[in-house]
């Protein structure tokens, strides 16, 4: 119990959610704003709008947490009904507000609208609670102490009322009674090159640690490690931090690229940039994915100068001058021709580096020598040529073998960028 | 207890969850799927990577759910504990399966790495537990009846290969077992060049139906009407929604570009092949975006040739064949610079077609006279040539105003192929 007694539950009201119409933001948005304060949140749950199933939530969360965040359910429909629940729960009266009733008329005639019976309701509030002021929308929310030791928010399902009510009172609130109690900083660090059960290992001791923890994540070939602690100060955290990213960094060596916001393009636009060199792309399978992943990073333009799509292989003797024998004989999917387009994108653009990809994206067009997920990628320097193969699975589907192309692309540049 | 009969719950196991790291996006899939299926879905639950409460909160589901569905912590590091915490909770050992275990080693030996010790924890599963297959990743699931009436499955919290696993097997099983009586069926018309509130007023008198409901979304430009219904059989679902999807189609004339899991590179790659004509792009501000959407589908090869990615002025010159004076006095961004791109593309690689984007994504970049989010797009037919100006806003976002230009000019080539 002694958990409980510090720690938070966020309770999303809402048939729309349980049918997946709307994705839940408001619960990621409330649990970056409590880690950012401090205040620990062991659960997430969601109900429809309906008062049983509602109430036996209100009885579980209760039970297990002291601060209930509740979003959804004050609105002016009969299937809103939050407020009427909590009050029921806790046997307290509903009472109707003369100033909510003011302020909801006011906000109705400025919209050219009348007070309709339902925006009544939203003016009852439970005897005893403290209205949480609604800026924008009709409904207001609850600040409610029903029990000692229990405390209950109530907001709008909207997100926008619900970020602008959390951010101007809620927040305020919960630093005073003292809730927030130093922060939780992170630090991620970024990883490429390397599965996440082999970091994992590498990692052993530190992911054993308790403070500062580091725990390990993946997804789409990218492994990140994220570095966590609670301190009183910024400055604080980030002095525990330190030593733990310090390690870490050094065993995965050059497989970390980077950390928090950084990006594979990020880190090589960086490098290019302060080296003043300028690289291009030939693309077959990606089909633009390379360029695109290079152009998303603002002011790329100062080392990225563009690229030839060679989905065809007539774009490919064409335009990129690959040899037409060649690709006869090797196919389009070929270390030759990968490192011809390389080569041939670097010359025709006149960049310091060129980059190719060519490969079999699928579903189909594998056969058993050229099997689905095959890559080449070519990587040409101002004075030389590489090709390197790649396998990255016949069942991974169309999308993700283009991705871990591009990304793969990208981070040969990087490691041939830091060699030099 | 009679709704417990039937319902499900889902458990989304993660620390990233509660830090809000992550959206629950898992979540929502889920929730539609289960809709559509027809199974009754009144609770979700997020815990973190902590065995107390997740066994707390296995606890509570059992007893007002009968089928519980576990996203997350599947993978081979030490705070994945969902298998475990499970096979302890009802008191069954766990036992390795040589055939999961096979199966791991397999896709790491394709992946050119090792076994570590950590991932033989995957192959490790409830005795008595199916064995639920993962057909990309290496942490399988299992289909689990620890109790008489109780059935729980668990996916990985990769959301590629949760939702692989649970349209290839997870949905046969539950059909087979009869969970799905009487499902919902439904039907999404897509369209662009619409805004959400226009179609909606457009469509009041379907949205106002009670079966089948009509209800829209919108995201990236692009709005969506999903008309459902509830019937025992999909011809009788269908004969409900098909009176309304005509009425849906006719108000959205050719703003309604398609339905389902059809995209707009889809449609426009269908129109091209069927009529067998073909396609280059030339591109600029989206970087290659433009020709990844149209290589996105399988099969594309047959109508998209290739494209110029001009992200750099000298490349709009030297490979497309942009005027050097019009480029000096117009600007890049101009409609007689996107013109030329446009018909440059087509000439240089022999298409029916040559579409091309030039505009200023942001966030720098932008003035008085060109702002942020101003963006030309070129379209060359086979004799001529047009460009067409759009103002995406200042307040979007780099990567917005890319992806709704590379769309927009998808857009505009599928009304030219209808109207020719």
């Amino acid at each position: 119990m002694s958990e409980a007694s510090q720690s938070a539950e966020i309770i999303s009201v809402g048939t729309e959610l349980l049918l997946g119409e709307i994705l839940n933001s408001n619960a990621q948005f409330l649990a970056q704003e409590l880690a950012q304060l401090g205040i620990a949140h062991y659960y997430q749950t969601v109900v429809g709008d309906n008062v049983l199933r509602l109430q036996k939530a209100i009885a579980i969360a209760c039970e297990r947490s002291r601060l209930l965040i509740f979003t959804g359910g004050l609105g002016p429909t009969p299937d809103d009904l939050t407020t009427e629940t909590l009050a029921d729960f806790f046997g307290v009266p509903l009472v109707e507000r003369p100033e909510v009733l003011q302020d909801i008329a006011a906000k109705l005639t400025r919209r050219g609208r009348s007070m309709a019976a339902s925006n009544r309701k939203q003016a009852l509030l439970p005897e005893g609670a403290a209205i949480l002021p609604n800026p924008t929308g009709t409904a207001p929310g609850i600040i409610w102490q029903p029990r000692t030791g229990l405390t209950l928010l109530t907001f709008p399902g909207v997100p926008s009322e619900m970020k602008a009510m959390w951010q101007q009172t809620a927040v305020p609130y919960l630093r005073s009674q003292g809730w927030s109690q130093g922060a939780i900083y992170s630090r991620t660090l970024r990883f490429w090159g390397i599965g996440e059960s082999t970091l994992a290992e590498k990692a052993a001791a530190q992911i054993r640690l308790e403070d500062p923890t580091v725990a390990p994540y993946a997804g789409h070939g990218e492994v990140r490690l994220r570095i966590s602690t609670q301190a009183a100060t910024e400055a604080e955290a980030l002095q525990k931090i330190a030593p733990v990213e310090q390690q870490l960094r050094e065993l995965g060596g050059l497989d970390c690229f980077g950390s928090d916001e950084d990006t594979l393009a990020s880190v090589v636009g960086d490098r290019l940039k302060t080296s003043q060199q300028t690289v291009s792309v030939a693309e077959s399978c990606t089909g633009g994915g390379l360029g695109s992943l290079l152009t998303a990073i603002p002011g790329s333009s100062a080392y990225f100068w563009g690229g030839i799509i060679s989905y065809d292989n007539r774009v490919k003797v064409n335009l990129l001058g690959v040899d037409a024998d060649v690709l006869a004989q090797q196919g389009a999917v070929s270390a030759e021709v990968a490192c011809q387009m390389a080569a041939g994108v670097r010359d025709r653009l006149g960049t310091t580096w060129g980059l190719s990809i060519t490969g079999i994206a699928g579903p189909d067009g594998g056969t058993d020598a050229k099997p689905v997920g095959l890559v080449y990628i070519g990587l040409a320097s101002p004075d030389s040529v590489e090709s390197f193969q790649y396998q990255f699975g016949t069942f991974r589907g169309r999308e993700l073998v283009r991705s871990l192309s591009a990304h793969t692309a990208l981070d040969l540049l990087r490691r041939k960028l830091i060699n030099i």
